[in-house]
This record gives C-alpha cells, structure tokens and sequence, in this order.
C-alpha cells in the first residue's frame, strides 16, 4: 500500500476520504471493544480507532500492537464527536477508522518514553540516540537545522556562488587549537590534519579566480569540550573577491534575511546596525552585545572623580575608570544577599569588589551610599536612576570593568524577566583590534586569525620599530542575542604583508616559511582583495530552535568526553591496522 | 570602484555603457602606442584596450601589467571595428576603452600558461593548484560540480528530504574497505574512524522517524587509488522509509533528470531502463554496461555444441557456455596482430585463447574459419553478422566469458568509433546477487554490503541448512555510459533477519556483537522498512564534465600517492602531539 498522506497531515480537508498511513503507535487505549490507537510520523500523532465493525481483521491487528511498534494503516477519516475534539493536537478535530492493518514491525519496550520534557541522562538519550530523535523536540530541532541549510543554498546560488569543497585530509595549521590528527599508511610516521576551517583553501579559491565561494563545511578541533562545543562542528563558510568588508556584510544580511524568513517566518530589517568594537565594549561590556535589552553601562569616572571613596579614585588614579549599570526596579529584587554573591562571582574577572546603592525616595541607599549621597544627582542623571533602581558599580582597567559589568548586565537581565525571548536581535561589531593578549599563553596572538587584514590606515604598525598591537582590523563578526553567530574579515592578499603579520605575531622567517610557505607563495602569483566569513551553523540552529545545548541540534553528537555512546567510538583498533600505520600505543586507557 | 559586470558577460548590449570589471591580465600586447589587455574573470576573457588618448594614467598602468597581474579598471564597452571581430571568443564583438585603471596585485612569472590542453605534469598542476585552476577548462569542470550539487539540494528540498549531517569521528565499520582512523587524545590508545559511508546512521535516521534523509556526504577509504578513487570523495546520500525499491528508482530518476536539466540543459526520459543483473552479464558480460551502442553477446552453445572444435566442446562439457560478439566493419580494422595482442590482453581474465573469424562473401575466414565454416550460416544468423565484419569467441565459464567478452565489447566500441560520445545514456541494473565469492580473500562477501534485504521468497536460503548464496536481493544500481554511477537497495529492518545475513557472511555471534551490536539494538526497538541509494558525486561530475580523471572535477585532489603536494599533506608532528596521544612512531619514511 503507498502512503497517501503523513498522520501529522490529515486534517478536516480529508474528512470522508480514504487514507493509507504509516507510522509508530505512540499510544493504545482499549475503551471496551473500541481500540484507539496514536499514530506518530514525522509530521505530528493522529487518532486511529479500530472496531470489530469497521475490519475485524484490522482490529485483531490493533490488539497486538504496543509503544513503538511501526504499522500501516488503511481507512477513512471522520470528524470526531463533538466531546471527543483536541484543540491541543493538529489533528485534533479528526480521527481515522481503520479497515486494514498490517504491522511492519514490533518493538521492544523502549527504556525512556518518546515524548517531550523527559527528565533522562543525556548519556541514556546519546545511547538510544534514535530513540531520543523520535521525540518531537528532536524531529523540530532538525527539521529547523535543515531548513536553515536549504535557505543557505537557496541564498547563495542566487548570488552566483560556486558550492565547492575543501579537503578533510589535509596539513596542520599552527596558530590556531588542537589539530586531530590521521595517520598516513603509504608515508608512516606521517599524518594529515583535519581542517579546523577552510579558511586557507578558501582564499586559494578566490586566488584561483573563482570569485565568489561558499560549503557548508565540517570543521575539528580537539578541544576541551563546553555546552556549545563539539569535537566536529559545521560552519556556513563564504569568501568573495573584490568587495568591501561592507559589501560582504550587506551579503551576509541578505542571507540572514533569507535564513530568517525561510526557517523560521520572521522577517528582519536590514541594514542591521553596526557598531565598532570599541563601542561595544563601552556600551556592553563585552564584544558579542545582546542589544534585546537597555541597561548599558555608562562611564562615570568623571562625575565622581572627586569624591572621597578611596575605591573609585584609585582606580582612575591608576588609569582605569568608573562605570556603571543602572538595574530599573532592581532595589526590591535584589537583597543583600543576593548582591553579596554577585560580588563573590565576580571575582573570577579579576574584580576586586562591587559597589552598589538602591535608589530611593530619600537617595541613595546601601553601603556605600554615603560615599556617594554627595553626587546622587549627577550619577542618578548620568545612569538614567529613578527611585526603586539599583545602580552597580565598576572601577577597576577596562578589561576587569568590562568583564565585571558585561557579566552583571546579563545575568541580571535574565534574572529580571528584561529580556524578550522571542526576539532575534543581530548586531554586526566591526573594527576589531587585529591582535589580542593571550592571558593563557602570554603573548600577542591573531584576535581573528593571521590572514586578517589590518585597516589601510593601520598597516605602517606592522613595520619594524612600530607598535603592530595598536592596528585595528577590517573583520567583523555577526551577533545574535548575545552569542557570537559568525565572523569574517578581509584578508591580507600580498606576500609582504603577510609576512609582516606573521612577524608580528612572533614567527620566523623559518617558521613562517614552514607553516604558510605555500600560501605566501601563492601571494605572489597574483592575488585579488578578498574576504569573508563564517557562521556557526550548530550554534545557529540551536539559538533559533531555543535550545541551550548545541547537542540537540546535532543528529549524532558527542558526549562530553568526545565520544559517541551510540556506537562507543572511539574504540581500541586491532595490531595489524596500528603495524600499517606504522605506530605502537604507548598505553592504553582501560577504564574507558 | 563596484564592479558592474563579470569581463567574460560583457557584450554589444554593453555597447557605449560604463563598465568597471576586475580580474587577471591573460595577455598584454603593445602595438605602439595601443596597449591590448585581455582580461580574465570567472565568466570569461575581455579585450581592453588603452591608449594615451583615453587616459595617459590608464595607459602607464597598462604600461607595467605583466601576465597574472590583477586589475581593477573602468571603460566604456565600445563594438571592434570590422577586421578586428574574433567570433571565437563569446566577447569577441566588444572591447573595452580603459579610462581608469589601477593595480591590485602584482604576480610572478607562473609556472605553467594559463589556457587549456596544458602540457604539464600532474604534480606541477597539483603544486600550484590555485594557478592550476584558473585554467578556463578548470573553472567549468567545478562550475558543473557545483550546479550538479544545487540541482540536489532543490531537487531533495522540493521532496520532503531533511538535509541531516552525520558525524565525521565515528566507529570503525568491519566488513568494509580500511578506515582511516583518528586517534583519541582523551582517550588514548582509542580511535575514531572517518566514515567510508553514512550508511549505519542513515539507517538510524529511518528508525528515528526522519523518513526521508538526504545528504552529500564526504566518506574516507584508505585504499590504494586509481584514476577515479581518491582518500576522501563525496556522495549524494539518500535515505527513505515505507517505500518500495521501485518507489526509489523513481525518486532517484527524478534527481537525475533535475541534475542533467540544470547542470547540463539536456532533458532525459523516464523512466530509465530496468535491467535484472543476469540478463546484465548475459547480454553486455558486465553488471555496468555502456548502452551507447550495441554488439550484445550472443550464446551460441547451442548452435556450436556439435562441431568438431575442441575448444568449444571442453568449454561445454565443463558446465560452461560458448558467446560471441560480432563487429560490424571489424574484418578490415582488425589485422591479425592486433586479434593476438588482444588475446594476450584477456588472459588477466583467465581466458586461454580468444577465437575469432572473419566473415566475407565467401563465409568465414581465420585460423578457426575451418572448423566453424560447418555452422557459419547459423553462426552468423545468431550473432546478427553480414560479409564485412569480426566475430570474436569466448568458451569458458560463465564468469571468465563475461569478463573477456565484456572487456572486448568495450574496447573494441571505443576503437571503431561506436560511441556517441555527446551522449548520456543511464540505465538500472536490479536484483543482484546477495552474496559475491571475493577472490582476494578467498570468502563470500555482501554483494552491496551487510544490511541488503533479499528479495522476499530468497530470505528463506539465509535459514540454516539451505544455502544463502542463491539469494537475490532487493538492491540496485544505476548505471552511466558503462560506470557504475550509483547503488543501494532495501534495507533489513528486523533484527532476525541482520542476524541471519550476519551469520551467513561468517561472523560469529560475538563478532556480531562486538561489530553491530548497536545496529540490532536499535532493529529491536520499532523499524520501518526503509531503502536508499548512494551516487558517487566525484565521479558523476567527471562523466558530465567529460573528464577521464577524477582530479579533474576536486578543488583540492590526492595525488597517486595520497598526498597533497601543495601543502605537503601529510606530514611528521611534534613529539609533543604523539606524546598527547600516547602514541610512539614506528618508523618514519624519511624519504616522503
């Protein structure tokens, strides 16, 4: 029998018609002669009912049937009695009446049920991962990360972009995380890498002239893993000759735009804004803005540079600043206690304490209310305070402030319902310095990576006896509610500035000949101004499906040790593969 | 300056209009005075043209281009004068007065021309891969990989397939080709296995409930290469439930018929020509066959089964067959020298002769005319031959006849221009065997692989006690212009039935386990039927684009040996990378 129509499908429109179904029992109720059956499919559940009336046969069938076993179904679908309506379910107002039956296969009783909500170990959902992907969620999940690839190939083939692919198997790239590695076989004792992104074969492409380039493009980087982090993970990766960094901004809105409206409904509003790096960091606290909600930090240092509180004239005695983030209504919210914690949190940012005062009626209340009584007007005016507010105080460098206040202005965002969970809130921050210090490594590292191009006025700062960390960038990185989505820039497109960046960044000649030999040399065989950027697909999907973990947007991902419960990979390999590859295990690790 | 047009979409609808266009100088010739650039994008190559007359600035630029410069410049798009037209080139009507130009990038002297029918080694063209591929000839070969992918992507996206991704870092899969593997650093002495296919997981995906999966998948064989094999290589992935092989071959039908519509603007009928494997090897000798053109073999051991020829009469008496192919014209292209040489050649296939004859006016002619003349009426009769043309003999068994005659079927078709070579002629070649004697390893091995279904009435010989080689299965492959484009067939789906095919490939109940234990856990818990079909995309390309190596249509390919000679992949580590892994090397080739 050919399935005429998916359960989830059926609807009023086909009352009275003859229906061939197939899909999973979700449900069995026997009510006395009368079997009702939930069938699930990918599109949603409907209500079968069988009765000895309808097909004896068929009703023989329903009477076997248990959860999860899958079946095909013939009947005709009625209009359920008035009583009997579901306005919760799509297919509520219907049910079907079952002439035939078949069942396809049985089902042993699965460990957890497949619905929503379940309160199960992640490590138990990875295991029966096809159980876990049955649930409704799961199928929404996917079916939303698969909407989003189908409007990125949409977009960029109307742009006349090539779809071309880039090796997996291919050379480590210094400078950036962990390699994960592959063992040759004909050449032993050597391996290939696996690309943590495309980024140098895509700037090959547009050396070869293919002009405009894009691949959903699976990355690996063996990292410590996070919530939001994955051993392989994929990225919407484009790169474009000739253009400007805005003419590939105003590209990558055209493909949001299309990503918005064909996954989720949702129109947005282009030109998105953007904002340089530095004012993002003074208004928010931090590079990756979540702009749903106000409460930005202003800078005070002036207002209270005169006031007697040692805490604050120190630190602008030595170079730092004053700031601060008024919390509307705040005061009743937040007690003592509370404020205490955030104090002790905050420490993590290098933050020596936290000042704060609630703002009343009478003025400023709090511990260090009377410091600052003397200047409440000012600061109450400078913060946009009102009576019932709360203001949080910074005075520390930029960074720790920065760190301290982009912190507190989230989680307490979250903590007092300011945020609108149902917007997508995209901002681009443009104009990146080009390098960052490494607190991990100590020294100078890329902030984006070594092929990004220094603005043109800012190039001179890579030359010998200039100051190469004072350069800003042409990069800008995409942001959504908050998450870094994405990020690009243009690239540098000839051998001496390469090289000058690569000195820059502490390599030798040598070395740099070493690592990036072929692509310097590339850069002498003419190469066009380039650039572009990528998007974090897992993370992508799962801000649009609101999900919190990256996982459940992912089919088969990795637990938090990088393996996949499912198959129990990875797996210890038999003598005979390791002698081919040439290597001995020094040991091995048992008790995985 | 914004470009306005691809130089190589420049015509006499531009005439008299403003363009700016960027790209590559192809050539420079100086006619005193005027400076000729033809300038190279993507699209196509352009004539500009300067003189001291359109700009003096524009002209000393022109004055120091050299081959491979990049250059921005703008002009006005004029009609050449009469004498000066070039129908050979698409912009051969227009050139391009330079008003503006500037200097981008500079390039050395590369290595090899940029145009077509290079004579240069492979290694050369893989070196500098991104000169390589600014070759026009090149930039087409990825323009209709490229168009062959969107055509999938539109063509699944218009059926209700979900784009799902599979993982990359997975466990290793016996039974298959060998892995390349990945070894764990948090986990050492344990290793991945890049994926030879998405195979298990896409069958997973079914018992999730995706219904219809689709993927253009990277796999990974570490096997010794040929022309058309390559470390990593991409298929088209697809995946459905509850439909039948048939209901397969239709949807794929309607995938191939989008692609060559939109890669290639040729409309195919459907559906494709069905084809049982036996009637396969009995007419064509091979599972693959080149439909172009006729010359089928022909079984004439009924007609020869009584004349005094030895040869004949052993092949016959040893349970095998006598089968021929006549050549049409053959006589006269064929001299005796070459029949030997070809003779020589099938020995590979175990053939220990060939017999051939010629037909004239006068009947059969060659060294085995004297024994055949006694039947040549009946002879010719069967094998369609007239005066004029080459029947070449092969008594043997079944296999070596098929081998021998399908290799001379080919061959010969290419050497007397049999072949429409403008044409794509696909074909389905169904219900293989389910089991195939692999001659390497001396065993029966899975004809497709472990999880194809036998046909319904053949399950029953995979019982103990019967045996299960004389089974058929519900498998499938397409077939273009004699390569095996694509396979896949209907899955097992029950537990039952994966244990018995499992058995019957030798394993032990262990071995089971240990190999796919998870696979028969997840067959326990509610399966639909389901079936699917992979096409090799690397080779698809290759046959569209009319390319004879599979390097050809990759961005990035392996050489022969596996490795990537423009960045030297793969290469030695840092102790400290093998120290992480907790792996020793053996031994390392230093001569890599």
């Amino acid at each position: 029998m050919k399935r005429t129509s998916y359960a989830g499908l059926v609807d009023e429109k086909l009352v009275d018609q003859d229906v061939v179904l197939k899909g999973w029992v979700q449900k069995r109720r026997d009510l006395g002669g009368l079997i009702f059956i939930d069938l699930r499919d990918r599109e949603g559940i409907l209500q079968l009912v069988f009765s000895q009336e309808f097909s004896k046969a068929a009703w023989q069938v329903a009477d076997t049937l248990r959860n999860e076993y899958v079946i095909e179904v013939k009947g005709t679908v009625k209009h359920r009695s008035e009583g009997e309506i579901n306005p919760k379910m799509k297919t509520g107002q219907v049910e079907v009446e079952i002439h035939e039956a078949k069942l396809l296969a049985a089902a042993k009783n699965p460990p957890f049920y497949i619905e929503d909500n379940i309160n199960v170990s992640d490590e138990l959902r990875l295991k029966y991962r096809y159980l876990d992907l049955r649930r409704p969620e799961m199928q929404k999940n996917l079916k939303i990360r698969n909407l989003i690839t189908r409007a990125v190939h949409t977009y960029f083939d109307n742009h006349d972009f090539y779809d071309i692919e880039t090796p997996d198997l291919t050379a480590s790239t210094p400078e950036g995380a962990r390699d994960y590695l592959v063992p040759s076989r004909v050449y032993p004792g050597h391996f290939y890498a696996l690309p943590q992104s495309p980024q140098i074969f895509k700037q090959l492409l547009m050396g070869a002239g293919f002009d405009r380039y894009y691949q959903i493009a699976r990355c690996f980087r063996d990292e410590d893993l996070r919530g939001d982090r994955q051993p392989e993970f994929t990225q919407i990766d484009m790169e474009t000759s000739f253009l400007s960094a805005e003419e590939i901004q105003d590209l990558t809105e055209g493909l949001l735009k299309q990503v918005m409206h064909d996954a989720m409904g949702i129109d947005i509003k282009t030109p998105i804004q953007r904002i340089e790096w530095q004012e993002s960091m003074d208004r928010f606290g931090t590079d990756k803005p979540d702009i749903r909600f106000d409460m930005e930090l202003k800078d005070i240092s002036d207002v209270v540079k005169d006031i007697d509180f040692k805490v604050f004239q120190n630190a602008i005695a030595n170079g730092g600043f004053v700031k601060a983030i008024c919390v509307p209504g705040g005061a009743a919210k937040y007690s003592r206690k509370d404020l205490d914690a955030k104090t002790d949190y905050i420490e993590r940012f290098g933050a020596k304490g936290m000042a704060w005062i609630k703002v009343t009626e009478d003025g400023f209340t709090g511990p260090v209310g009377k410091f600052l009584k003397v200047k409440q007007d000012e600061i109450s005016a400078a913060v946009g305070a009102k009576p019932g507010d709360l203001i949080l105080f910074a005075a520390d460098s930029f960074k720790i402030i920065s760190d301290t206040l982009g912190y507190l202005r989230n989680s307490i965002a979250k903590e007092m319902g300011m945020i609108d969970e149902s917007k997508f809130a995209f901002i681009w921050v443009v104009n990146w310095p080009l390098f960052e210090y490494d607190e991990g490594i100590k020294r100078w590292t890329a902030a984006h990576h070594p092929f990004t191009m220094p603005n043109e006025e800012d190039v001179h700062y890579l030359n010998d006896g200039e100051d190469p960390h004072k350069a800003h960038a042409q990069s800008y990185d995409i942001v959504l509610n908050g998450y870094e989505l994405g990020g690009g820039s243009i690239r540098i497109h000839t051998r001496e500035v390469q090289e000058k960046m690569l000195k820059a960044l502490g390599f030798t000649k040598e070395h740099a000949e070493s690592s990036f030999g072929f692509l310097m040399h590339a850069l002498d065989m003419g190469f066009p101004p380039h650039g572009g950027l990528a998007i974090g697909l897992d993370r992508f999907a799962m801000l649009l499906a609101k999900r919190d973990n990256i996982r459940d947007i992912i089919a088969f991902p990795k637990n938090s040790k990088a393996t996949e419960p499912l198959t129990n990979a990875p797996a210890t390999v038999s003598d005979k593969q390791l002698l081919e590859l040439g290597l001995f295990v020094n040991k091995v690790d048992e008790d995985k």
